[in-house]
């Protein structure tokens, strides 16, 4: 069988199964997508278990299908192509979840971005209904992952899905929007914008034939994709049916490394995220750097330990502290009543203070030892 | 020895010796503390290793401080009373921070509440510059836990000591500061007034003599007791170089649960939280319910998982779901039309139509099937 062959037969199965049905996909694994089809048309007593196949199959016109979407600007990528992301590879041994599962027999792209250049992707995902708090996290963790090199990958929902585009592309980033719909449509419509520039300069994807509804059955497959491209999927924000959580199911199910941003605990939209760190599901970033440190390769861009700015006082001994916190700030005081308020006799008190007026924390007066400005620090 | 003796001499090493010191502890334990105090006044020459104890205990006079107290309603318990707070062994075998550990010789305590009392308390710490949010989280969370019988202990300082406590006290629980200075002290002066319903009504409670100044070294010292107090330190804001990250490290050294309330990342004193919780030294916490899960016995206390409330979707098969995508929201549609669009075949859709129809997902009109209120949710 040609490649051609092999091209046409995955686009006709692409416009008779629905996206991600495990069996269509599974069957396809195992037989090919030629010899499946072939396997519908002879056996009519299928359509119970490949219902939405086996009713399409009679009236489509995969060709006819292929050259519209063309001339639109969209092609479909299929397995053994250059082009073909082959981290999708994973979703043959992910499993199933929710009847949905596998890798699809090809994907609807629209836009210049090659789909082999995802390899280091992270995946951005989160509610709808963000908070402004949270569209700011996901525009500079999206921006700051992308001024790394890496593209973004998200779905093209308001909220969190917009603000990462948004933040990847403030970046100059290459940002990819998999969508649940064929790459055609406009949904939602208020992000009519995005996916035009999307599609003209980055890449709108879809499992889903063009033309295809935004059904909600349809998200779940989708969300799969999303996990399966990036090298980890980072939830922003989400609440606790929040699509987002399927979706760092399926980065979990697909060893990705799945990557939550924290809120406030009063926040609803952040309980998803807070749930899943909690139960160990997801591990709290803060961070571009711990981002990028959770999805490199191990010991690779170790993100650097936050600290606070070091304190004159952290490298004293327990003893020049005692001596310290007997030194007061204003009126000067001689040695031995230093001596008498940390407990300490006069000629280590003494010695000491030498010691902290040499590390600038302590000056001396006529009338005795007082504290420097950096000594009170 | 009777035990008056050893109280005396319990007394006078705590006048003697900075609170905390590992040195003085471990020779009181391995010694007993009249044998200590015994080779401090024969042997001069140990002054390198207990400066502050032998330098200090030519002019100390215990039992005038003992009377001054008791005078003043402050108490001086140890080991082996009854009010003794058992779970203070630990120390013993948490070993040394910063040069501070052991189980002190004795606490001076202001106020009614018996110490025997603290056994399930748990401790709640934080910033002295909380957030509002950090104060309302800190004062919900410790009013929760009281309303749950269990005591809540902090220290004195503003910020999150003092939300922690209010907390407590709006829930009419008992409430207990640990300080780092003498139990007569005032400090921070702005907490004038809770400490002194704390010392009327409650506890407060500290290693150090009355009159003892808040020297910085001696909140390392005391944090160690507020950890060893508790079931469990939950941290609310801290800062990375938060005095709280201490005890919730002597938490930890403990064996006690330590527990961290996420915030934004944006904010400076979550930053230190995040970081513990990060590290998986914190275990995340958004409720009263969590926290008391973590810090009851194993299996006790489950908190109730949270969950968002069930959408008439839930329990739908695939297919099932298939069509209620297929069904429209305004006109209605004829069977037929709702199979075309779902890829069905007409006679399960109108099965499964039916089946939805029961369950008030869809209603039947004149010319079809439409959506109910219930469907489209």
């Amino acid at each position: 069988m040609s490649p051609d062959d092999d091209r046409l037969a995955r686009a006709t199965i692409s416009l008779v199964a629905e996206p991600g049905d495990a069996r269509a996909l599974g069957l396809t694994r195992e037989l090919g997508a030629a010899r499946f089809l072939e396997l519908l048309r002879e056996h009519p007593e299928l359509r119970d278990q490949l219902a939405a196949a086996s009713a399409r199959l009679a009236g489509v016109e995969t060709e006819r299908v292929l050259e519209s979407a063309a001339r639109r600007g969209i092609r479909f990528v299929v397995p053994g192509d250059e082009e073909w992301p082959a981290q999708l590879a994973d979703l043959d041994r992910a499993g199933v979840l929710h009847d949905r599962g596998g890798v699809p027999v090809g994907l609807w792209v629209r836009g210049p971005l090659r789909l082999d250049r995802l390899g280091e992707a992270v995946s951005v995902v989160g509610s709808r209904s963000s908070t402004s708090y949270g569209d700011q996290v996901a525009a500079e963790l999206a921006a700051g992952v992308g001024a790394r090199g890496r593209p973004v990958v998200s779905g093209a929902a308001e909220g969190i899905d917009y603000a990462a585009h948004r933040g990847a592309l403030s970046a100059g980033a290459p940002t990819v929007a998999v969508l649940a719909c064929g790459v055609d449509r406009v949904y939602p419509a208020r992000n009519r914008d995005l996916l035009r520039h999307l599609g003209e300069a980055h890449a709108v994807v879809s499992e889903a034939p063009p033309g295809a509804s935004p059904f909600r059955i349809r998200f779940l497959a989708r969300n799969r994709l999303i996990a399966a491209l990036g090298r980890g999927t980072l939830l922003v924000e989400a609440a606790l049916r929040s699509g987002a959580l399927n979706t760092g199911s399926w980065a979990d199910r697909l060893n990705r490394v799945v990557m939550g941003v924290p809120g406030p605990l009063t926040s609803p939209v952040s309980q998803g995220v807070h749930q899943l760190i909690r139960r160990g599901s997801a591990t709290l970033v803060t961070s571009t750097e711990e981002v990028l440190e959770l999805v490199g390769a191990a010991g690779s861009d170790l993100a650097p330990e936050l600290r606070a700015p070091e304190q004159p006082r952290d490298g004293l001994s327990v003893r020049a502290r005692q001596v310290l916190d007997a030194v007061p700030v204003a009126a000067p005081a001689p040695t031995e009543s230093i001596a008498r308020v940390a407990g300490l006799a006069p000629a280590d008190v003494r010695r000491l203070l030498l010691a902290l007026a040499e590390d600038g924390l302590v000056d001396r007066a006529p009338t005795g030892w007082r504290l420097t400005a950096r000594g009170r620090g």
